[in-house]
């Protein structure tokens, strides 16, 4: 059988562990591309570059990957995908994998979330796709424990296919690997942040503001990313981008418009 | 009966004429306070910003709205909203409306919306909210046919609530006022862009791309916004954040993970 075509990305920068370590496992499963970022673009949602062009310059960043092409792009995570998929890639990849993220994209922060972004275009685009995500913001994060749980769920998606017009957001706990208890199929959990501005003045007398912020968790459901991954699982949790709340339409209805 | 007090916000930045007139129009029915971008942030998406510290300055833009407190912010349209509900406004809003945008944000383009995600962060934040977007992307385009649906739909938004953790995403047709046949709750068609990069070569010999596409409608709903719009009406789509496709977690569950 011939090996799948990958696609892995991110939104960290090309040069992030966590993406040298989504390339790692990847090669074991089929023929692995890279398009990502030149530079780190979390936070930078569902961004893309309307008004400047885009660059891309094929890379080699370390000898272990030699066997791969590698191409830097200097747009979003969106604008990497994109532009692999119709400029870069040889054919259509099988799979677009985006991560491994250093920071958790559970609950609310899918919005947010860069890494989602490009799992989501991909999606949009009919290839199936996961973002990775693990709860611990270091850049010198332990990925070890997380390999063969990514392993498994790549390998499962490309047997069974993921279900249309979705695509999954997989958050990994920052535990070591024999106290992780599984895998769970969850629900976003309803969650947001308690902003807080840290406001200051700058040596010319000009106030600025640094965004900082505590995370607000408003359920208590146990189907949720967020239950599953405080009790030892790494979350799944289908993502759609029919952004529709079907189940208000009705009373919308009723308004005098 | 006290005024509502109405946060005003855009993604064209805080000069846009869509902005201007959104103004204007709130003005009859509220207070109004403006946070808007310093600069145009189209497709920016959900970005936040993390990296940087924001700026922010109060400014008087025209003479009919001194007295109006208004405020540029050198962050994302999502970014104001954070600042203006925590740092600049006197108390929490009654409503949160974003626009006019100059340019559709209907079907997939909610995604890449930045009109849409300033409309998303208050929902976020229970602030009930609305995105205003007009079917037309220059930025000359005339907005007065609009005045009076945009007034009539967030009346009925403060007298009914709009229904929690949902944000309408209303999209105007480029038609005379005469034209137009009313307003239409609807679903978000399925559609995607099919891109074209324009790839050439700068005078140093660097390859660089523009992003361009063609819109591909893949619906033949009756009840979508791309439907209601081609047919003459203003589209109301309550959209949610809640992204878990609910629907496939079954099928998930199926897998041997």
């Amino acid at each position: 059988m011939e090996k799948p075509l990958i696609l892995v990305t991110n939104d960290d920068g090309i040069t992030a562990p966590g993406l040298r370590m989504l390339i790692t496992i990847m090669k074991k499963i089929g023929d692995v591309v890279v398009v990502a970022p030149d530079s780190p673009q979390s936070g930078m949602g569902h961004a893309i570059t309307l008004d400047t062009a885009l660059f891309s310059k094929k890379m080699r960043i370390d000898l272990d990957n030699d066997d791969i092409d590698e191409y830097s792009c200097s747009g979003t995570p969106a604008d990497c995908v994109k532009l692999a998929l119709q400029e870069l890639l040889p054919k259509k990849p099988d799979i677009c994998v985006s991560g491994i993220n250093h920071g958790a994209n559970s609950s609310i922060n899918v919005i947010y979330s860069g890494t989602m972004s490009a799992a989501i275009e991909a999606g949009i685009e009919g290839i199936p796709a996961i973002g990775f995500s693990l709860c611990d913001y270091n850049w010198d994060a332990d990925f070890t424990h997380a390999q063969d749980f990514i392993a498994t769920i790549v390998t499962q998606a490309l047997e069974n296919g993921i279900p249309k017009r979705t695509v999954l957001n997989v958050n990994i706990p920052k535990l070591e690997k024999k106290d992780i208890k599984g895998i769970k199929i969850c629900r976003q959990a309803k969650a947001n942040w308690k902003e807080k501005f840290d406001k200051r003045t700058n040596p010319m007398g000009k106030d600025y503001y640094w965004l900082t912020g505590e995370f607000e968790l408003l359920d208590k459901g146990e189907d949720t990313d967020e239950w599953a991954l405080a009790n030892g699982y790494i979350s799944v949790v289908p993502t759609q981008f029919d952004l529709t709340a079907h189940h208000v339409i009705q009373e919308l209805n009723t308004w005098s418009l």
